[in-house]
Formats: C-alpha cells, structure tokens, sequence
C-alpha cells in the first residue's frame, strides 16, 4: 500500500471523529460582525489552536484591532519542500432570520435529505468551518501514517471574514515574511456540480462608483421650468445610457486596455459544462444574454469585464404622481474586471467620461466604493496542473478550471503584498445555502474534500 | 362722468368695506382635504350666497357628492347682453406648517411690508378669495351706480379646487345648461410683474406615466450574473435617453403633430418682457437652457411641448454599496403638451416606443398618470383683445399675453363640456406664497384687480 493510499484509508477511517470535531467548532457562535459574539470568535480561534497544536503545528492566536488571527506551522518532510499558506476563515454569518431554520443553526446534525445525500448543517458548515477542516483534516490523516507532512505549511485562519476582512491587511504587511509561502491555498470556493470538482482561476475585480448630479439648486415645478431648466435625471440616464454601445461594449476610454480573450482549450473546456444561456438564464426567469453579443454566458461572467448600474435614484419616488424636476440625481455604477485592468485607470476615465457629459451650469459629486484588480491566475501552472489531477483521480471525473464573476479579495492581497499566487479549490455546492437559514454541507463535500486535499499535498510534494 | 368713471370711482370709495368684506371670507376655515373643515366649506358658500344675494343675484348653494357648488345668476341690461360664467374657488389649502406663519392664518390683516406697499394676509388671500371678490367687488360698484350690470353674468364657485375638484365634472355635466355662457372669466391666475397686467392665454397639458420594468423574477449578484443578466436600469436609462435628440426635440413618433410655431408678434412681445435665459435660470442656480436648442426661455415654458422625468427608482439606493442586479427599476414620466397635441396619442405612441425597447425576456407595466389637452386661445379673439386694452389702461402699462409651463383643468373642461373658451386673468404676484405660510394679496392686487373687473364689463358690453 502506498503511503497515499494509506492515507486516504486513514481519512476514511477518522471521517466520523472528523464530524464530530467540525461540530464542535460549528457550535461556537463566532459570528463577526454582531459584537455580542467576540468572545465566541476567541473560542473558536483557541479551539483551532488547540486543535493544529495537536498535529505538531507551531500554532497561536494572534491579536489584531478586531477579532484574532490563527497563525500555524508545520515543518515539510525537507527543508526544501514546497511551502503553502493555506488560508479560510473560522467566522460566520449571522443566522438571522432565525425563524426560517429547520434547527438551531448552532447545533449541527447529520441529515439524509434525499436517497443517500447525507448533509451536515448549522451555520458555517459549508463557509467556511465545513472546508478549512477538510484540510486540517487531510493534514491529520497524513500525520497519523507518516508523523510528518510532505510539505511545508503555514495556516492563516481569520475571523473577519463575513464582515470585510479590516485587520488582514495591515496583518499580512506587518507579518510579511512569517505568511510568504510559493503559493497559497484557499478553500472558500465551490464544485462545478456534485460530481464535479473545480479549480477556480479567474476571479473579476471590482470599481464601485457613486455620483450625483445637482443641476438646480431646489426642487422644480415642471410646469413652470420644464423645457428650460436642466434635469439632472436626463444627464444621468443619458450618461448612463452612453456607457455601452450597441454591441454590449463599454465605451469608456482605454477600458479593455489589459483584457485577453481567453484560450481557446479554455473555452472548449467551458463548452464541455454544459451551462447554456437558456439553462443558466433560466433559472431566474430570463433567456437572452444581454452584455456583449456573440459571447457565452461563461465567458460574459468570468472572463469579460462589464459595467453594471447596482442603483439609481432622483426626484419623486412614492405613491401618485408629483410634477417635479429633481435638484439632484445619484446612481450607483460598478465595474467587473478581468485581466491586467487597472482599477484606478478604469475609475479616472469613468470620472472623466462623466464630467464631459455635464453641463457648465451643472455639477457632479463623485464617491468611491472599492476597488481590486481581477485575479487572473495561469491556467497551466504546475501547481495548478498537480492540483487538477489529484482532483480528478478522486472525483473520477475531470476537474475544470473555471472563472468566477466576483471577487475574492484575500487572493490580490497575497498577490500584491505577499507576491504569491493561490490556488483555489473549494467543495461547496450551490444549494450549499451560505450567508441563508439551513446552511448546509454534503457529507459527500467533506468526506472528498478530505481525500481531495490529502491527495493535493501528496502531489504539491513532488 | 361716464358711467365707467362713476363705477371706478365707488369701487374706490367701497375699498375699505371691500376689504372687511373679504376678511369675513378669509376668517372661514374652508380648507378642502381636510374633513374636519367640512362645515367650514359649507359656511363659505353660504356666505357668497348671501353676499350675491345682497348684489341681486339668483344665488344658491349646490350640493355635490363633497363640498357645495355656488351658482349664481344676474341679468345683463339686455336680454341680447354678452353672457359670461366667472369661475373662482372658495376653498383653500391646509396651513401647515402653522409654526412658520407669522400671524394666525385665519385672522386676516393689512400689513405695510415696504414703504407704501401694503398687503392683506392670511391663508386664502391670493388663492382665490381675494382674486374672486375683485369680481364680485367690481359687481356691486356697477350695481351701486347703475343698478344693474351690462352683461350677463353667471357665477360658479368651487369648493374643491385645492383637492382636484372631483365633482366638477358631474356638476358641469348635470348642469351644462345651465352654466354654459359666451366664454368664462377665470380669476385664478397673475400678473406678469408688480406693474404689468397679464392674460394667459396658453396652458400646457399633462401627460403623465409610470414605468416598471421587470428583469430576472429576483434581485442578482452582479458577481455571478454580471455580463449575461438583463439589468433593467440599463433598459430603463436606455429608452428614457432615447426619448430626446441631441437637438433636445422629443423622438417619439407623431409627437410633434398639433405643435404650432408661436405667431411672430407674440414672441416679439415676449422678447420686451426681459425675460432671459439669464434672469430666468439665475434664479435657481443655473444658466444653460435645457430642452429643444434656438429656443427662448419663455417660448421653451410656455408653448413648447416637453418630457421630464419627475422620478426614478431601483436597485440598492441606501449607504455603503451592494452590488446588485435589480430586479426591477421604475420611472415616473411626464410630457407637457401644447397645441392641439392628443394626450391620448401621446401616450400610445410613448407605451409603443418603450414597448420596442423591451428584451423580449423582459416586461414592462405602465400605470397612467393623468392626461389632459393643452389650453390654446386664440391670441387675437375680440374678448381677449377688448380685456386687454381694458388692463392696459386701468394699469397705464400694456397687458401682455402670456403662456403658462402648467395646466389650470378647469379651462379645459369648460372648453371640453361647455364648448365654451377662457379668459384668464389674474392678479396675484410671484411672491403671493400661495400654498404656503404667510400667503398675503397684495392691496394694490385687491383694489386695482376690482377696478380691472369693472373695465373689462364695461368693455365685454361694447
């Protein structure tokens, strides 16, 4: 028997102390952004401490301006063995409405809901309790055959995941050298299906924008200035209207400076998924992509990058009518990006776009609400490749790398401040019901993601 | 003395019992929305009931399914006489926010504002007690002198002309015999300035509308959905910019049809008014005219046909930001019409243009908002041209013929049901605060406003 099969029998073998272990941790309340559970978000850090303490982790908690970091090391089976930062987050979702869960969202239970579909709930099962323990679990099973592990590996565990992240950044910048690893992996991510596991590559980036148009310095009566005076609704709506051009393509100048189109073999793989604009669009009541023509709805979704107006508002908004031309006007616009796109470029020509469209005797207020480049990782790298195989050796079935249309913003920070690259593998589901009541994880995802990992490790080893 | 002299000069000497006679008005508490003032109401119109009879009026209260009507006849010196219906209203907005009056509103007063200009204050002053017993004030100087009145005169005064006049309709219907006359004098409108009289002449109509249009069947992520998801405020921004030209011309099909150019000698007379892009748009912190290109600012407001979005709505419109496909996104649209433009057509060409700018995945609800045809006299009618001059003398500055941005829908009516044309003529001032704490009339409005009355008699009898 090889010493991965080995391992995996071991796994096989602890998956029901492995439940129970994932149930303690899901019964602390660390909720992170409701105040009243900071001491729960302690606890669970300490639980974690104590639990990589015994696997021979070098493991702390580690204070920040909010709630703590878990910090881990383990030594690799060299001194020259690959190094990993292996990242999740031990804080949770408040659980409200709470009357909406079947149970105690904080009382875990195994579940069967259909033929043979065992499912483990309670909240942070499946984000992100449910997956980081699948690696602290391979990582168990991996000790308990060979005393050692194949590779280095830090653990990075934070607890503000859910409400923003404020104290990561200044944490990596302040322990830079202690976090480097040549890559990091990150389980916060899904499967393609139940069957089909997936890495996830490509992950857009984000501008938000607020602006506000004022043109008259009050509230107008139509009747009275209509036809003369300026109405901040027409300047916004024709602005608006003005960003895209028929064809789907944002106008804005230098916008598609830095974006690729995507590999054909890429492309070809995503064809394989089946995902048709009818079956994805129609689940929520829609049939015809809109976005740029001639794409699919993958590659409008993961690869492309878009312009998407999240809010507007302006004048009168309630019951009846009110014959009134607004003083002000405001919409909220943000930008997906792929690629090399630069946020601060993409926000200065939307800036610059907008102020050519207002009129002298008008003005225009600009708020900025976030900005992160896409992440784009190589779709061939080795680590990547080791990666894909081990998955699909598991899942019998092919891994897919896919793209993502939001953002995950802990992988720009590796990028940008730790100069390393992740590699995201994640065994959740979309009926998993994150961030919603009845919060769940298929006992399937635990189970395979366990084994998932532990084969990673073994080929991120050689 | 001719018999215009005489009656000049008692409406003269009548002025301080004209002004008790209107503070008497004023004490009565005929506030139209308010229930709590229905009796309020009633009072009033019996109250012009008794002061018609005084005069030698065939004068009665009227009951309608809300406040009563107050309809009065009075023969003219011949059986062949001119008949004219002079409409007013009795019932007069709420007062709040009481705490911003300076003096009780139902406790009328002559106040000296500045040197030598005196007002009558208190909440009904200008609209429209005052402006309606300058008529009946300019009666009883004629009947005082002559004993009878060289026109025929009916009298229609409304109680809900402050809460949409429901029952105006039916009355007029029910009544139309009875009421109908040569042409109606309507004493609801102003001055062009302190100094110089003003008819009215166009009215703007109203069309207005509500949109709704509906994306996916549920709010999205704009990560997950972003690029192939119909966003229906990129729908809705679309079609609202598509609505006008870079010209500022309206593009809706058939829009323009009934629109006529303003006669030459019309603008010109406008021209002498100073009005300007300048003045006009300076007072409300602007200075660009908006709307239709090579046009003057008066010519844009009174006699040109707009569309305005008066409000718009949808996606994430509190702090912070959310990023969010919405659902649904809204607009409240409103076009002013001129002319002989048919609301009708208007909105059927509108639901058709904003129907062709659905996606076929997408719908779109409308809710009506009121309709109604522009009011346009003839600028050059015998009754205008002989009330003209009668201004123009009383005032020793030349009437102008003006155009009103708003509707005034009881013109229409009296034209729709009673085939009958307005003149509109009025002496309220820009300041008058109508709608609003501190409501005065001027004195100067109230005394020479009498005085017009029994010019323009005298002269409708020629």
């Amino acid at each position: 028997m090889s010493d991965l099969s080995a391992v995996l029998d071991r796994a096989d073998q602890n998956l029901p102390a492995a439940i129970e272990r994932l149930f303690d941790l899901v019964r602390i309340k660390s909720i992170s952004t409701d105040p009243a559970f900071k001491a729960d978000c302690r606890k669970a850090a300490e639980w974690l401490v104590e639990d990589l303490k015994t696997l021979g982790f070098d493991a702390s908690v580690r204070d920040t301006a909010g709630h703590p970091m878990v910090v881990a090391h383990h030594a690799g089976a060299t001194a020259y063995a690959p190094h990993v930062l292996f990242y999740g987050h031990y804080d949770v979702q408040p659980v409200d409405p709470i009357e909406l869960w079947e149970d105690d969202p904080f009382d875990p239970k195994i579940k069967e809901i259909s033929a043979g579909r065992k499912v483990l709930t309670g909240r942070g099962t499946a984000d992100d309790k449910g997956q980081l323990m699948t690696f602290v679990e391979a990582c168990r099973a991996y000790k308990e055959i060979n005393g050692s592990l194949p590779i280095r590996v830090t653990i990075l565990f934070e607890g503000e995941e859910e409400s923003g992240s404020p104290s990561l950044k200044p944490f990596l910048e302040a322990n830079a050298d202690e976090l480097k690893a040549d890559y990091a992996l990150v389980c916060d991510t899904g499967m393609w299906d139940t069957d089909t596991p997936a890495i996830a590559a490509a992950l857009r980036g984000l501008v938000g924008e607020e602006i506000t148009i004022t043109a008259a310095d009050r509230d107008l009566h139509s009747g009275l200035y209509g036809g003369a005076a300026a109405n901040p609704i027409h300047i916004l709506t024709t602005l608006i209207a003005g960003l895209r051009d028929e064809t789907g393509r944002i106008t804005l100048e230098g916008f598609y400076e830095g974006v690729e189109e995507t590999p054909e073999n890429i492309k070809q793989s995503w064809e394989t998924l089946g995902r048709s604009a009818e079956n994805f669009l129609g689940e929520i009541g829609l049939s015809v992509p809109a976005g740029e023509k001639g794409r699919s709805v993958l590659e409008l979704t993961w690869a492309r990058p878009t312009c998407e107006v999240n809010g507007i508002w302006g004048g009168y908004t309630g019951d009846g009518f009110k014959t009134v031309i607004a003083a002000k006007a405001s919409a909220k616009i943000s930008f997906r990006l792929v690629g090399t796109q630069d946020p601060q470029k993409i926000r200065d020509s939307f800036r610059a776009y907008v102020r050519s469209k207002i009129p002298a005797d008008c003005s225009v207020e600009f708020h900025e609400h976030g900005g992160s480049p896409a992440i784009q990782l190589s779709y061939d790298s080795p680590a990547l490749t080791k990666a894909k195989n081990a998955l699909s050796d598991e899942w019998v079935k092919p891994a897919v790398v896919i793209g993502m249309g939001g953002s995950i913003p802990i992988v720009g920070d590796f990028q940008k401040m730790l100069g390393m690259d992740s590699l995201l593998v994640g065994f959740g589901l979309n009926d998993d019901r994150i961030h919603s009541p009845n919060e769940k994880y298929d006992l399937k995802s635990y189970h395979k993601g366990i084994r998932s990992w532990a084969r990673i490790i073994a080929a991120l080893a050689v």
